[in-house]
């Protein structure tokens, strides 16, 4: 059974439902793999997208120039405004984004961004004549399949790295992202995921070293493989995310328990139906999202676990159903809920499938602190 | 073939992704079910959760004494804010949330809480009697088994109502949701479960009414039913929230076509896999949401179907996968995908399966109104 007095706070003044961070889980999570990964020879280069708060920066970011990666522009553009200046936009660039990009790089900020089109690389060469601007590139490698990027052996890796290094482009290095590693489900899968993920950016470095173009960043990374690493020899960095407030989804893969969730939802019991064993919370889609991204794994939550306020997990019940404000609470295993234990108006915190996809729901966190009894607001940064 | 020149817009120099709102067809889509439900001799109380911003509200409230319906109490603020003054807060009340209620009826806002069990309404009067205010409240009635609510025959029902008539709560009607509605595929279905919440709503109040408690307010609604029902009357209003935007799950039930769907997801085409057929485009769940709403429609359209912009649809392509920023788009029927006619830097409407998810992604809505070429930036109502 798990128990977790960190749970018991004194948030009982906020209306639900609000997203719950617990400091201390949070930053003993980030703690934990930045140790692992320096302790390996490599930099973490943690993933913003998470978070998404300049309120968290300074937990990630132990200094200004500390390496940061973003998902869209508009991060890049908050940790700017901060003064944080070594940043990758590991999103494919359009050249739309290309003007924002350029203001960023004149005000000092090493903003790099990845392609994997001969197009895109065109694109950027062709701005930077234009525009009297060399913007720092990446290119990305597939090393699985999973979504983007160009084999590490491929010829075309070859001409879009030269296509770079000979225009107006500063081509830097190579990126990848084992998004496969998210079926995995035992320590061997995950070690050797990891280790492919390594290898693939190792090749590819090499056969641009081969083809006589210096590679200085070799980034790779995700939840999974950067907590399964046995050797970073030849590996600059490595990215994460989704490890600060870790969920469900991870601690089905392995690489977390479920009292490492930092994030949670705080919900208040609105109905009940006892015909159907149906408890009905005030936390829909709208607080939790649709994510149902522990619906192909081994244990499958619905759309988030249960712990009452009193730190303990409902071990035969989860979230169901969601609507854009109701959720239900229903058995798992046929066994009924004790609904005297969660009267109307009693709290329960929902555990997030995908803390990215719950997190990107709420404008604002609710940070507690064990330690302190603080109470910190955090302000995720909206848009793109 | 779709053919909609109304996509055509100068909005080119917006960055992508960002939500794209056809006016003229939001207009359409609003006077046709008004008409309708008027013209059977019921208000329509339009729901807020879809659009869920100030700016819209005009269009959806024609007086400030227009009825809406809202599910949070922060909707009610911002519209009381604005002079509105006839809301139903259509969740199950919490204890917590009374202070709020409580202050928007001092203001002289008419809002009604709903229930379901006697627990909230020994809360409602409790906290009536303590703090000398006289709370408006509905009933929730469960017409199909869908969510919450009291079966209309239940004794269940007539207790609830005369500890709130007896109580110093002010009990003025029945509320229910054809939740049940959203899997009717056919008209012949769609009437049967409008008829059915028409009855189910009837049969609500005349038990009431036997029982010597009033029940002034009828009130009924779902975008599905709400567009077939046959007679209304003792119906007293109709709810309806997706009905403005549409999406691809109302095309699916029936109730709208293709080119009725005024939100679409603007977004730039990033790279191409052409040994999986694949585009990259830079809308994921962030821009579209995770919602798969159309997953058990006799046609899934995965993560959302696609229009070019010279409006056309594309017929073997949808958004098969999403990533918090990524999108890929594949063919659904194994016919490959003209990569010269979506270039890298492209853009594309990504049409949503669930409107009022794909909306909640957005912090601003971009409205273009093809009579007077004007653009208009919405801003959406965030949080509880």
């Amino acid at each position: 059974m798990f128990k977790n007095s960190e749970f018991k706070h004194n948030d009982e003044t906020l209306d639900t439902p609000f997203l719950f961070v617990d400091k201390q889980i949070f930053l003993r999570n980030l703690e934990r793999l930045r140790k692992e990964i320096e302790g390996l020879g490599a930099a973490l280069r943690p993933h913003f997208k998470t978070v998404k708060s300049l309120d968290a920066a300074p937990y990630l970011l132990l200094e200004k120039a500390s390496p940061i990666t973003v998902s869209t522009v508009k991060e890049a553009e908050a940790l700017a405004s901060e003064g944080y200046t070594n940043i990758i936009y590991a999103v494919g660039i359009s050249a739309e984004k290309l003007p924002r990009v350029h203001q960023l790089l004149s005000k000092g900020v090493e903003i790099r961004v990845l392609l994997d089109t001969v197009e895109q690389a065109q694109i950027l060469n062709q701005y930077g004549n234009d525009n009297h601007c060399t913007v720092p590139v990446l290119i990305e490698i597939d090393c699985d399949g999973h979504r983007g990027g160009i084999r590490p052996d491929s010829p075309l890796l070859i001409n879009i790295a030269q296509l770079l290094h000979h225009g107006s482009a500063d081509f830097q290095g190579v990126l990848t992202h084992a998004g496969e590693s998210y079926l995995c489900f035992d320590q061997a899968s995950l070690r050797a995921a990891a280790d492919n993920e390594v290898k693939a950016a190792l090749k590819a470095a090499n056969h641009l070293r081969c083809a006589d173009i210096p590679c200085e960043i070799v980034s790779i990374g995700s939840t999974p493989t950067a907590h399964s690493y046995q050797d970073l020899n030849g590996i600059t960095e490595v990215r994460a995310g989704v490890y600060g407030f870790f969920d469900l989804i991870m601690a089905g893969i392995g690489v977390c328990n479920i009292n490492d969730i930092a994030a949670s939802v705080v919900t208040t019991v609105i109905g009940h139906n006892k015909e159907k064993g149906w408890l009905f919370i005030d936390a829909g889609w709208m607080a939790l999202s649709s994510d149902r991204g522990t619906a192909n794994q081994p244990k499958d939550c619905g759309y988030g676990l249960l712990i009452d306020r009193s730190g303990k997990l409902l071990l035969h019940h989860q979230v169901i159903t969601v609507n854009q404000e109701h959720g239900i609470v229903g058995s798992v295993d046929g066994s009924s809920i004790d609904f005297d234990a969660y009267p109307v108006g009693c709290r329960l915190h929902v555990l997030p499938n995908h803390a990215c996809a719950t997190a990107s729901m709420h404008a604002h966190y609710h940070v507690f602190d064990t330690h302190d009894n603080s109470h910190e607001v955090w302000t995720r940064i909206l848009g793109w």
